[in-house]
């Protein structure tokens, strides 16, 4: 199955909740101390407890570079819990001239063999080539991102009257020639999301940004429903991995993740 | 010494060629495929034979996470060779949310232990401070980078008739209150360099894009002796690693570098 593939059979199931494991070693149950190892063991817990229920899984790349090899082969581990039919994402947000994002694209699609991956966008079509070449792929583009700093230059004005992440969204477009393009839209961005949806066309949009980030789930659901969209992912995080800090936070994982998941069908209904 | 420190010491003795160690086992000379460890073995002859004539080190992470574990071993066991009085750079170019990039600052900065980073600003302030947090480090920005990308959104027109990289040139000298940040500057954008030198005010300058792709190191360093200013990095790295392909590698990275050095020489005394 092709990235792609993944995510619309995952969106035909009523499932758009991609879980974040972005799993912080200070924040994990005190009582995983005892295993050997945390934050393999923390992963592979939430994924056995979430893969029935979760359209796919995001790996941010930080929490694991920050303990070095231990955390690499951390991060290498916990993809292999994953289900082969759900879609994985390298959040990784790399970004560099053509050669150099070559070695990035086979880093993410070959050594860590995920299906997706965050791309910053700021240098350019030959940075984001090397990561188009691979066709089975899905490449999320960096649009409008969740925080703060978005104001600083994602949304300067330009000389037409348009914002610099609007020129992204259609420079992404214009890259889709494959169907393996797809977009990083804030879910606290909800106005700008409304006001774009028909630029965005048929990207697949991931949307970080739900909970702690204070962006609001039935907002965004009704943005794709009301444009008949049906191909989108919501991340959750912390919101999900953090839900209880004792022996219960798989199940307290799942019990969070089921609730999105119907509280995203009853907005459906409506 | 801080990071800025080691950049003025370099610049002091008359030292302006970053080395670049993007190393790519598929262009280090065959015989060194003898070795138990060829690009280990390869970065520690290329340092041992640069690290008098060297200003910096630059470490392109893409061709070490490329090589998944054993790179990153490669990439730690690098730094390693490099004599603690020289600037080393983790060219990363990291940047994510606030919590995300405070683990990407980690990464870079107490597992690699390197002195400074470049860093991607599309998202903005909350995405950079993390890593200006660090008060003895230097942060490089991206601005304008050499590639053809470039043109797509970083020079892109403004409704005030500057242009994204500006921006980004402008909002940098605003975070500089720790005189802990740089910029990225393409040299292979020798006309928009002379146009910002004043905008640049006192930031440092990495300028990839000699060589290879096409940039004069006489066009840069004479704009920066014209301005009376003397902080600047320039990169070299295929130039410099791949001069020869014999056993005369690291000897031929030796002489080349010391005819970069003494064309700068050249140029400083006209």
């Amino acid at each position: 199955m092709t990235a792609l593939e993944k995510l619309r059979a995952a969106n035909r199931h009523g499932k758009y909740i991609c879980v974040g494991l972005d799993t912080d070693p200070a924040k994990i149950p005190g009582f995983l101390s005892n295993e050997k190892n945390p934050v393999l063991e923390f992963n592979k817990r939430i994924i056995d407890a979430t893969k029935d229920l979760a359209a796919a899984y995001k790996i941010n790349f930080a929490f694991y570079e920050r303990d070095g090899y231990n955390g690499i082969r951390n991060l290498k581990d916990s993809l292999s819990f994953i289900p082969e039919n759900l879609l994985t994402i390298a959040d990784a947000k790399r970004g560099d001239i053509g050669n150099t994002a070559s070695m990035y694209a086979k880093s993410v699609f070959e050594f860590f063999g995920v299906d997706s991956v965050t791309v910053n966008p700021y240098m350019g079509g030959d940075s984001v080539q090397p990561f188009l070449a691979s066709v089975d792929k899905l490449v999320f583009m960096l649009a409008l991102t969740s925080n703060p700093g978005s104001a600083d230059f994602e949304k300067l004005k330009l000389n037409d009257g348009s914002m610099v992440y609007q020129k992204v969204i259609k420079k992404v477009n214009e890259w889709n020639v494959n169907e393996n393009c797809g977009i990083v839209f804030g879910a606290t961005q909800s106005d700008e999301l409304r006001t774009n949806m028909t630029a965005i066309k048929n990207l697949p949009v991931l949307l970080p940004g739900i909970g702690a980030q204070g962006g609001s789930l039935k907002d965004v659901v009704k943005i794709f429903m009301e444009a008949g969209r049906d191909d989108f992912l919501v991340n959750v995080s912390r919101g999900i991995l953090y839900k209880s800090n004792g022996e219960d936070f798989a199940d307290a994982a799942r019990e969070e993740l089921e609730k999105l998941n119907n509280q995203i069908k009853v907005i459906k209904e409506v």
